[in-house]
């Protein structure tokens, strides 16, 4: 059984209020050095099968239309998992 | 200006009502082939400098204590982004 990682970032001009609470509160909790973080999502798909091109074809389409919204949003990275 | 992606997800054995929802919705979409979703985080920190040895374990000691919540996600992965 193979998994498809789905990984959907918010676009750069977008306001990401999540991610900048989370900047906030990283030196806040001790933590620096870190200038900006981003929130997105990631996406685990289990696949019936192989991971075959058709299944990567079909998961970039349900990224694109499903999983992400594509005013606000990126696809940043569609991909097999590696076995675990 | 380097940057470290963080990726959590839930764990196996917790209900994750947002990826069953997707789950749900793939097929009535016409997606089908997809046994399973499960909907988790990514962050992207950008760093000030260099991603060095010592910035990723401050990354990975966030990763732990503030970004994922141990009780129900665990996090997947803690890596340099390539450059784009």
């Amino acid at each position: 059984m193979a998994r498809v990682v789905v990984e959907i970032m918010p676009k750069p001009e977008i306001l990401d209020p999540q991610g900048k609470a989370v900047a906030g509160a990283l030196p806040r909790l001790g933590f620096t050095g870190f200038a900006s973080v981003r929130q997105g999502k990631r996406f685990e798909l289990e696949v019936d099968g192989e991971a075959t091109e058709e299944v990567l074809a079909a998961a970039r389409k349900a990224a694109e239309e499903v999983l992400s919204n594509p005013v606000i949003e990126d696809v940043v990275s569609v991909h097999v998992a590696k076995e675990d």
